[in-house]
């Protein structure tokens, strides 16, 4: 379940405080040359340490291809992208305290006490960074046909963005999460497939695949179920049936707030199964929507650059 | 991409106005005795003309299973169940007017024009009769470990349900939409599996295959979006880290107003390019939330079973 | 494991005494005619009871197509066909004596006894003809862009091909097996894909699920084994690297003879567990040789299909 | 189609003279203690430079493992592991001529220009490497339940096994092929799974991935080919529909003689499409079947390491 696609997929692996974390990527075209200087800008709008506003953890997050690349241009083959895990602080992280909000503890029962626990392991959000650079090789190709894809903040802690908001929680040794919209412009017609392929079946299995994403609306679901079918009617869908219809596609995110906090918070001792306190260390960030941005994006674009592969779209 | 489920598969097949309609279910355990009756309950909850708030297209929704069940029992071979389709008034639909908010204009550009249009034809609401099949099957195998699903209407044209909303929707040619909350009770803890198995990508998938649903929410994600992460954090999250918690499993789903309206309505003539006036004939559903519940608790008994069955829980 | 295809999908049901057996196929392009009457042609030369050398089991084995296919053209959704069942003898079989070189013991330990034992089940040879329904619409695929299969017997009961081979043998009570050469003409190069996707890797999954199939050798592979280097590079090779040449595409089979014969045989009785006897009662082939040439050609052409689709040839 | 397994997931990547090959191992179990010695020592039964009859090509294929291992134990995350290619001469391969009998023709073709020419590139028999690495892992997970898998030469140069055979045909700057049998011992019976999951398709899907493998048969196929139902029935079948009987399982398998030999030999010019010769320099095994054993019993392996998952059998 760590594979994604049909016609371009990924193989994602890797743990937060491990060697390494990675992407296999099969299906790339062969003959393309990818603008790397690009992709290192999107691994570095997903980087730690860009400002006050995210967790210090200096990573300069460079991805080291390994194989599918020759004099600059895709083969055809498999194409697997490194990123070495350095600068982390194991001792952050303790086994049997479970931090609240996040997968230790449901990675603990599913793995019987064998996850790799340090900063979240294999669920840290860590593990979005190869899914970024994936998504910016899509995202050019897909840039070579007319489409491209943009996010950004709707909402902040439930107000229209504004940075106090963000540093108000960080001074509280707090959090807060947000709303992301996002819109892929230049879609053809008829992109997506039947049932369970359909455009938001596929974007929602990515979507929901970053850590923290709690909800996915699309062509603003929620405002539509209110509507009366004449009015719904007239609205300008971007997906019907699934299908694209050639408008633009619009999505909306719901973030939850970044789990690790300053606070002493309560939680469970693993080993006596009494309730305990605990206060997480590390370096973390009081809002995660300003480097979601980039992961967002990247999901968007893998999954439509598989249903294009998938559609026979020329590529 | 009419299949789903990776040890709980199902491959759906059919058209609106073919001659059936069905699923092929792959993964049932040997030995296991479906309650026939109860199959049928589910059938009729989403079949249509059971009340004056839905559609009077008579259709027992009867399922005849052609192979997999032998003296009662499963065998351990793929179960297929076919649904005939009858008392349909294919000439209420004409080929070169796309319905608005149907996939008749998507479908015919991806099939190149070829695909059937008679009532939406594959992309029809129809097509959740399989679904709502397969889930009944897997509702049971998931009571028999104490597991049950649930869904109730939450909102109705944008308000509390009340009756008389879509009566007078009716009344006026029109129809409205919804919100649907669900919940699962009695998930171990564990359930799901990392990245793009997550159980939100997993039952969204599901859920986003539903014609109308254009928005799936868990543990009221919009709300957590606006909260703090101390607040945040203390919330009986039915998933963390895409795995279950243990707690019960909340979601929400935004169901679009059905397209199909009796008032006059604009549309292009795909002969001609040119702007049109479309009447939709056919009998339809003026709210199609009553008949989306047990399409909804099917979807996500499907994708929790296949989900128990991949992480090795017991069947 | 009912399921094979990336792009151009079979999802195999049913058992042998059952109601029904078929097949759903995913991913026809749509606006494709196909020729019933050479369909039709094709499940004949598969179907029992066309001469004195096949068993005399009268089956039509008509295909009732019940989806994908509106005014005679596929419309680009799943297509199912369905063959009935019927002129069973179900009382020829019994459940606690499994026949020798049959799946009815391996069926009965995998199912925990559950398995519908009743003419061999879903592992019925007769499971072919849902397969044989698929190749014939791969093979009209294929013959409109120049490609041909053909199947011919090479050896039956180890010899050269005569009639009185299977006379004999059918008159002792017994039965023969044989080897079958297939060729497939036309192929471009290029087909296939790296690793788990070579074009031998692709068809001999193929091939090994066709019940009695013991070995698959493509190019004259022993031959070729035992030749130097030198030699074996100047043979015109149909596959290279996994990938066609646009060489003739050579293959051969060894089928392995009818396991129901006449004569009496030692067996086990599950209840008891001692040993038994049993004398196969029923109707079977002498040599499934004449009946498994369609069948073979049939999983080649799905197979070359599938790597044709993945490959982006055009169809 | 890099990727192979329902459970027990591979998925393959790297070029012969890229940076680095390796695989990603999705569906260890959690808590799985390699032994890393045993891992080594089936990579230096693979690896070149081993004895007089192999390539000199002086490679260590230590294998690094980049994630999934956490204190010397499995997490339950995918595991990658890669291996750094060295010790290549990469201007030992001309672009422009393909070598007879390789893939190098093929490739491009399928690649449009683009695959990676030097040393077979992605269709290179280094590409097997990962694959051992991934043997040795499934095979001491086997193991652990008492099955053991063993290959050996039966035939090189079509004799028995002579070393002698091989060093003549070196002298001769000439190479020898032959035939593998591998045997499986201790399976349990129920193994396998219907139709395109039988043991042999599974299996032999894999070994069909491994470069110049040409034919695979399971229980002497073509000698069972030969005999009548009487005799056949009485064979020990590893494999009976498709399923492990619980007897000892065997199959063979041809490999064609290395391709690359020292001799000129006759090739085409990609640029000018006239005929041409091509000495293959580079240093080359005479005979692959030594290092091929490594190779055949890890795809055994993994194969029916993967089968045991699907199937339920505890690990």
């Amino acid at each position: 379940m760590n594979t994604f696609g049909e016609k371009f997929k990924l193989s994602i692996f890797g743990e937060s405080h491990g060697s390494a974390i990675g992407v296999v990527i099969d299906g790339l075209p062969p003959g393309f040359s990818p603008d790397l200087d690009a992709v290192n800008n999107e691994m570095a709008r997903r980087a730690p340490g860009q400002s006050k506003l995210s967790t210090p953890r200096a990573e300069t997050d460079a991805v080291e291809i390994l194989s599918g690349l020759f004099e600059g241009k895709t083969t055809g083959a498999p194409l697997c992208g490194i990123i070495r895990n350095a600068d982390t602080r194991s001792e952050d992280y303790a086994p049997g305290l479970p931090r609240p909000g996040h997968a230790d503890l449901t990675a603990y029962v599913k793995y019987k006490g064998f996850a790799d626990y340090r900063g979240g392991g294999h669920f840290s959000g860590r593990l979005t960074a190869p899914l970024v650079f994936a998504g910016a090789l899509a995202k050019q190709l897909l840039a070579g046909h007319g489409v491209t894809i943009s996010a950004r903040p709707l909402l902040i802690g439930g107000k229209p963005p504004k940075e106090e908001t963000i540093l108000n929680a960080k001074q509280d040794g707090d959090s807060v999460g947000g709303v992301v919209a996002c819109v892929a412009n230049g879609l053809p017609a008829g992109l997506g497939e039947p049932f369970f392929g359909s455009v938001e079946s596929r974007l929602s299995a990515l979507l929901f695949s970053i850590p923290a994403v709690k909800a996915v609306e699309f062509d603003d679901g929620f405002t539509l179920a209110g509507m009366r079918g004449s009015v719904a009617n007239r609205t300008p869908f971007g997906i019907l049936g699934g299908l694209s219809t050639g408008n633009a596609l619009h999505f909306t995110v719901a973030v939850k707030p970044t789990p690790s906090i300053a606070l002493e918070q309560d939680t469970v001792d693993l080993k006596t199964g009494l309730p305990a306190k605990i206060t997480v260390k590390g370096r973390h960030d009081p809002c995660i929507i300003p480097r979601a941005l980039p992961v967002i994006e990247a999901a968007a674009a893998v999954g439509l650059l598989d249903l294009w592969v998938i559609g026979g779209f020329a590529l």
